[in-house]
């Protein structure tokens, strides 16, 4: 068969993903496709109830820090290229049983979503904008040749699973925690070959998860092992060319494992250099783009005067589309039009260095569901410390407020559409 | 803890490698480290026989086209960051259990190596340069945050378990056929934090494999399902600016998940317009790098009429060091030297479009370990399909030799060092 020679290579990957979410997930585009494969369907669910329920642990205890008690429950969807996306199985939290050759093992075709369930100041259980995280789910199963679904079907999945484990794990006594929750997929065939997966699983699991944002004091003892109270703000260092954590024409904009495995050892020799996070630039220019897995943003007072939340665009694909991100950015476009300007441009690290030099840098902070808004207190690049003037032990202002609203919708202090409320439900015996 | 300003981001990465090597594998540095935690072991091994094993499937039958038939046996070793390395432990082949917060399954924790056992022609069980293959999988275990180990250790656990399951499943009545053998390490920690991983498993499985380089004829059904039998080489197509593979400060030299998952869209979308891989260029000056998941070598006559086999360099980080890439090189300066140039340097799609429209592109071909050395007859660049002048259905006059020469070592042929001779072994019952 001769090449098909009016087609063109460009936009490769745009078009495999419109082709594969034709065929597995019809029901989403606008084209009226259809499929005889079954799509994913939460009201498919089956569920069974662990009998062998497990204590919850103390908030910021060992097992806390330790990052690996999940609740009792996880839910699992198979799917296979043969019959589609099978019933959703809400069960006992356990292993998952595995071939040698699956091939999430070998070729990393994974992708995940971080989550966050809020025990509110008024009882209730709440989920955070879990619309923009399942959206972006398939967006990163797509680009990993996983496959399609119903963003909204995945949606209820995950308010089920809040519901039924939300009660107990986070009890109503503790108002202002939360648990991470961790919507994953993975392609779960045994072929070898490298070849899109026949088969995949999905799953949704929560931990136990260490408040990592509060004065980043909890952060110490991962540097060098001390455990010294530091209330200065996450220290980065700069990534040089040698060290690229995602570029052009790749992927990372999508929440893929492939982002995240190879820049450990970049964050670990940061750590080892008393540093909390690589800050990654990108290209001869520094360009800014993310500080360790979260989004990155400063404010700064242009040479003309005005002042500015800068952070990176996402139009090339590089950087992730964060929910806290997008909310930073709204809530500022929204209720700080008056004070400063928001800008979504590239931007380099050059230019901070100036803005600092010059007095100009007011603020820094990281922006992600894990760290949540974590202020930066100094940036080393090329042999240089770049301090950025809060005042010790502080966020700056508008870090301050911007982290202190998104804090207020999640835990229920301030009613809003992207505080999304999950009544709790109790499983029969 | 303040940053030790004296230190700089240079070589972030290569510095946390060496640290990992003195922690984890002190006994193959120079500098005379040690460590409390047990290296890597062969000699440990423990073996339990397999007392259900399966039956071997004919050559090219449909089930050694799914590419999912194992042999009996998997070698595995456990690793924890507390105890260091276990001992081996050849059992039967089955089922892995790994944890739902395992970090192989979030964060691509993950490499492994691709190797071939060989059943010669003079009866003996042969694995190719499998040095090579242990040492690259040091680059990658320690590039993806996983443990070091002396490679030589990892030499002696394959030849174990081709030793083991080389008899029966390469018998001696099938001379000239081949398993593919897959050693790999994954984290399976349950933990997760983005960090680097306190568990893993290395472990070695094989499995039944099509021959995918027999005129490429077999590559067909993969093509649009069409079963026609193609004797005319791959077909390529090369990659835009919006797809890119690997790139300088990534991971692109390293066998790393991160590097197939990522690609598999744009390769099944190449295949669905009637191409078999994708070539991957990079960068405004399309740089040629790799076909598909193999090296890329192309022979042309040079403007002032020399005759050059050239492929792209490994400084840059961005190509897999391939074994076979590696054995081309040498072979070719070793016997071809009064014929041929043997050039590794950067070379651009514009320099290939250059030698095809002037007649002076002689020779094209994929070289790696699944594919072997795969000839190219077409490239599919900007609108353009360049044709490689080859007689359709046979190889370029250099890719033969250099096919046949290494295919002779592989199955015992030629007696060559490289093909490393494996005494059979019985396990007790």
């Amino acid at each position: 068969m001769a090449p098909i020679a009016t087609q063109t290579t460009s936009e490769l990957t745009d078009t495999a993903i419109k082709h594969a979410i034709i065929k597995t997930a019809p029901s989403i585009t606008t084209n009226g496709a259809s499929t005889h494969l079954s799509e994913l369907d939460a009201s498919r669910i089956i569920f069974t109830r662990n009998q062998n329920p497990r204590a919850v642990p103390e908030p910021n205890s060992p097992e806390v820090w330790a990052q690996n008690v999940c609740t009792d429950h996880m839910i699992t969807c198979q799917w296979t290229s043969t019959d589609g996306w099978g019933p959703p199985h809400l069960k006992p939290y356990g292993p998952l049983t595995l071939m040698p050759t699956a091939s999430v093992l070998h070729y990393a075709t994974e992708c995940f979503e971080g989550m966050k369930i809020y025990r509110g100041y008024d009882s209730k259980l709440r989920i955070f904008r879990p619309d923009r995280n399942c959206c972006r789910m398939l967006k990163s199963a797509t680009r990993i040749a996983l496959p399609a679904f119903d963003p909204k079907e995945l949606q209820k999945l995950i308010e089920t699973f809040v519901a039924v484990d939300g009660e107990k794990w986070l009890p109503k006594s503790r108002p202002g925690s939360f648990l991470y929750m961790r919507p994953t997929m993975i392609a779960n065939d045994d072929h070898l070959g490298v070849q899109r997966p026949k088969a995949a699983l999905l799953y949704i699991v929560a931990c136990c998860f260490p408040s990592l944002d509060t004065g980043i004091g909890n952060l110490a003892p991962t540097v060098n092992g001390s455990d010294e109270k530091q209330k200065t703000g996450l220290k980065l260092l700069a990534s040089k060319e040698d060290t690229v954590r995602a570029w052009p024409g790749g992927f990372g904009f999508a929440k893929v494992g492939a982002n995240y495995g190879p820049a450990l050892i970049a964050q670990d020799e940061a750590r080892a250099r008393g540093f909390h996070q690589v800050l990654w630039l990108l290209g001869k220019e520094c360009d800014v783009t993310e500080a360790g897995a979260s989004n990155f943003f400063v404010v700064w007072r242009t040479r003309e005067g005005r002042v500015q939340l800068v952070t990176a665009p996402l139009g090339d694909k590089i950087i992730l589309d964060g929910v806290t991100r997008r909310s930073v950015i709204e809530l500022a476009k929204e209720r700080l039009a008056e004070n400063i300007e928001v800008v979504e441009r590239k931007y380099t690290m050059y230019e901070i260095e100036e803005a600092v030099e010059q007095g100009r840098l007011l603020e820094a902070f990281g922006a992600g569901t894990a760290y949540f808004i974590a202020p930066v207190s100094l940036i080393h690049f090329r042999g240089k410390d770049l301090e950025i003037q809060t005042a010790a032990g502080s966020s700056g202002k508008y870090t301050l407020l911007l982290k202190t609203w998104l804090n207020n919708i999640m835990y229920g202090l301030e009613q809003h559409e992207w505080g999304v409320v999950v009544q709790e439900r109790q499983l029969d015996a």
